[in-house]
């Protein structure tokens, strides 16, 4: 109880500091191997090209780039990315109106949240999903409804099924939200057909998809994959990226891509959020574009992260006991691991800190309280050398702890 | 009636474009002399000094400028305005624990109205106040209550009186939202007697102070004034600042210095709104800091806005109409200007836009929509020629619409 209390929101006092991001915090600067964050690789940041794309477009666009700008992004940014989106994604984009810049893609979490979610409403999430979805929709006090995914990405008979139960019941989901490509956590990638069907699906029980993509410039074969907005026919699909994964995460720039009114509204959200995300990061990103450092830096991304996710996989291949299974991610950053049902990794967690290794427990990327023997391996910040070490020792680990409960 | 109206919030629907901002954008590009808008002058940005900075703290600091921060902001940036608020504000801010780096004021706003706003809840406002307050708070759905100001800020006994009544009614406010010093939008500062009492009655009556200070570093006279948050001795006072006015809006980086309770609550929301606030411009903010930029632009502010300020009020001295009134602000940016009350100064704009200037009509920043009669006119960002010549067309249409109405 403390003196603020009578003071602060229902939503204020729901808030609570995770307990995961604080050990995590802990443990930060210490001699852990930590596969916990989910950074990417900083020795791919490029440093002087974008020290010198700093000093140029502060010198040439001058106190154009240092005023604030419109709510709804740096309009040549927006027209970039227009042919960016076409150029890379295969997302024709009919015009700028139909792009939003926001202050990283969390930003348009929150505000999609704060949009389309009244208290009590239905929303469709992955199970397991990403966290910090979770975390921006929390705010608006949805009813979560999950659908589980195997390695062809989400479950389209169990959504059907969801679909029609809730049909039954005189419920409408608002939006699904889903991140179909080298997803977060678990690295798994949506088959196409799975994608036609869950856009046909969207049709017929006419829910919006909330397309997240932050990881689509980092594949590591060559597949024949369409973006969900690529497809999408009836602007059923808000689509969102990032420059954090394929650019640095420090310009903390997302952009959305939907219909016209959707970026209309959200605009006016924003408004009211930030006025504007910063317009010397929107410059930068801007020139990352347009100069063809963010080609670059697509052709470099692939490569590198194979490397490590081989590395883990190896590892894991190598070191870990009978009854542990996890994914083979075709892009991303992560790893997600299934330890046999008796195993909690979030117990276990204090244990293997104390070894030296961190990861995040499985169970917070559920909305359904499930996931308890599962974490999250992230690939993209340890070297190799780590990778190797530290999934030994959680092998190790996770050996003796699966011993025990035989015992 | 959209389609996709059955898809969004009840707040997604409250939502309207602001009319005002909508001509004002318009207006923007046209040959109309803009008293409209908030902006500093680009002629006092440091483009030279910023871009030299941008691109040594990117060389120098390497990935960590361009990786993510911590939520609560930028450790270094942190310290060095713990530094600065107790040399340049007389803020004594215990440790960097009480201060957070938020996306520009405006986030603190949001923020602030999402940890203690539940709807209907109390909430009082300064006749008139900031809009984008009113437009952030309104996202929450408070109930206001407003206090008038007089030239020497909040009229304090209204307030007691306001705080008697909600009392004999059971209800107690969360907080009084001002802007003490160099208020946007009359330019108005609180003499020291009211700012103490005012404190007083906030403890007496149990409620919080946001005081939001963009404007303290630009004032025209040397003044006796202490900062609520200088003379708050119980943690009262949620004090808000920003980068936008002291160095560029570009930045979009404001801080917040209060209780350490209430930072790591703000945190803890923030996490979910955006992570974290751009590394790059928080080290550019760092910089500007601890190099002295920042007090060299201290020197400078005030000196060249008191021009500005002397412009537009000799200007109305020379031309407006009798019964026009007008506040004479000793910073900021901002004149407020009170025509007789037959005026609508919302209906004349359109009026004035087609003579060749533009303004805010007042009704925006009253919470109770009064101020029919009132405008605000920016003197920061139009030249010495352009206040004189756009406030002589003023003067002539309200002269004309003056004897109209007489007639």
């Amino acid at each position: 109880m403390s003196r603020f209390d009578q003071f602060f929101s229902d939503l204020a006092k729901k808030l609570k500091a995770s307990e995961i991001r604080e050990l995590l915090k802990w443990v930060r600067g210490k001699n852990v191997i930590s596969f916990g964050g989910g950074f990417p690789s900083p020795e791919l940041y490029p440093v002087k090209e974008l020290a010198e794309i700093a000093k140029r477009i502060i010198e040439e666009k001058k106190h154009v780039a240092l005023q604030y700008t419109l709510t709804e992004g740096l309009p040549e940014l927006r027209s970039a990315l227009k042919e960016f989106m076409e150029r890379k994604d295969g997302i024709k984009v009919e015009s700028e109106d139909n792009i939003l810049i926001t202050s990283g893609s969390q930003q348009a979490l929150d505000i999609i949240g704060r949009l389309f979610i009244n208290p009590g409403d239905a929303v469709i999430m992955e199970l397991p999903t990403y966290l910090a979805a979770i975390n921006a929709f929390n705010l608006q006090s949805p009813r979560y409804y999950g659908v589980p995914i195997d390695y062809e990405g989400i479950i389209v008979e169990k959504l059907e099924e969801l679909l029609t139960k809730l049909k039954s019941e005189g419920v409408k989901p608002k939006f699904l939200y889903t991140v179909p490509t080298a997803q977060n956590p678990t690295g798994i990638t949506m088959t196409m057909e799975r994608r036609k069907r869950l856009l046909e699906l969207a049709e017929e029980y006419d829910f919006l998809i909330i397309e997240d993509n932050p990881y689509g410039y980092i594949l590591f074969e060559n597949m024949e994959i369409k973006h969900l907005k690529a497809l999408d026919k009836s602007e059923r699909v808000i689509y969102l990226s990032t420059f954090s994964k394929v650019l640095v995460p420090g310009l903390r720039l997302g952009w959305v891509i939907a219909d016209k009114e959707i970026i209309s509204k959200m605009a006016l959200l924003k408004q009211s959020l930030d006025l504007c995300s910063s317009t010397i990061t929107q410059f930068i990103a801007y020139e990352a574009i347009v100069s063809g450092l963010v080609d670059k830096q697509i052709k470099i991304l692939p490569g590198f992260y194979k490397k490590k996710r081989d590395a883990m996989l190896n590892a894991l291949e190598k070191y870990m006991p009978d009854g542990v299974e996890w994914t083979k991610p075709i892009g991303g950053m992560f790893v997600f691991l299934y330890a046999p049902e008796q195993i909690d990794t979030h117990k276990m967690l204090f244990k293997a800190i104390d070894r030296g290794v961190a990861y995040v427990p499985g169970k917070n990327f559920y909305i359904d309280g499930s996931g308890h023997n599962t974490m999250r391996l992230n690939f993209s910040y340890p070297s190799l050398d780590d990778i190797d070490r530290g999934i030994k020792i959680l092998a190790d680990l996770l050996r003796e702890e699966i011993e025990k409960t035989k015992a």
